[in-house]
């Protein structure tokens, strides 16, 4: 095998671990990803699935890190070129329900999982989804106080509404995840609409 | 030891089990309490924890009804007496916000931690968690409500209204319990009323 195509096969084991420690973490949470079941699952030794990383606390970091990306890739990258106010945050609030709705994460949304589970369990793990939901909320308040510079949108504070959008995204995931509530979506997404000030 | 007193120490005791389990379960999950951490917490053997419930099933069902109880004295208990309207819904929000605040739980509310980690561990477990939400759900809609009949307040679906609420608290537990945030309870209260058509 020639270098290049070991190193070729090297990053696709890497990705397939980190892809498949993703789904399993939205599932049973990011403590519970057990080494012994990543390797079950993918038909590999223990050391085999460790091995690219060297110890499971910076494969749970990069499982994390990967999860931040399929967000942003499914939230915020279809805003690109589209300029600031309402119709930009009416955008970013169809993206984020389909999102949820469609979620491409087996447990539903990663960081409102991992959220709840790490809360309450000091250490680097928690410092990152803490970093993760903090640059969130930052995002979204800049987007809210972008579309209230129109004013067919609601002056209230921007970041009012941003707690209450978070808040609406974690009751329609409940109501998918939990609930089996079909009109949870549809819901959420007037909620949503409703709660930036935007018509229609 | 009279039959009378055995009685009431075994009752102390099972008393006893239950409040630390919900104190554990609150910050590592209904599935993470283990009865050997129970039983070191409480300085007994894993057979006097188990002993008075049978199976660690029946120990987790009782541990979400106490936990279900300690929310419902919270929030729903100081409505007592005031009539369905505008005024009995601002104390209902009052209310959560200050259970929220000032939790009865180390690990922040109850429900909301284990309806996470739940979701996607079908089981009977699984469908208590779901039903008390659900419960919570209707009882909260019915309130709203009763509470649009006075115009002051939004005649927007109660159960959209609800949705908002319900989601605002989650957000405000996660600011409370993941990210420090000191102003978490004040601004949801805010986006709470705002959100329920109440002024003030």
């Amino acid at each position: 095998m020639s270098p290049r195509s070991s190193l070729a096969d090297a990053a696709r084991t890497r990705e397939r671990i980190v892809r498949t420690a993703v789904d399993e973490a939205s599932r049973i949470g990011l403590e519970g990803l057990t080494i012994g079941a990543l390797a079950d699952r993918l038909g590999m030794s223990k050391a085999g699935v460790i091995g690219p990383f060297g110890t499971r606390d910076i494969l749970q970091g990069e499982v994390l890190e990967r999860a931040s990306l399929i967000f942003r890739t499914a939230v915020v990258d279809p805003l690109a070129g589209v300029p600031p106010g309402p119709d930009r945050l009416a955008r970013l609030i169809d993206a984020w329900i389909d999102y949820l709705a469609d979620c491409p994460f087996p447990g539903g949304c990663f960081v409102t999982s991992v959220s709840a589970e790490l809360d309450g369990r000091p250490g680097p793990l928690r410092d990152r989804v803490r970093a993760a939901v903090i640059d969130w909320h930052t995002l979204l308040t800049a987007e809210i106080a972008a579309a209230q510079q129109d004013s067919t949108v609601s002056d209230r504070f921007a970041e009012e509404i941003a707690t209450t959008l978070v808040g609406i995204s974690m009751a329609v995931n409940q109501g998918i995840q939990l609930l089996d509530d079909r009109s949870a979506a549809a819901r959420g997404r007037r909620a949503m609409r409703h709660a930036a000030g935007l018509t229609g």
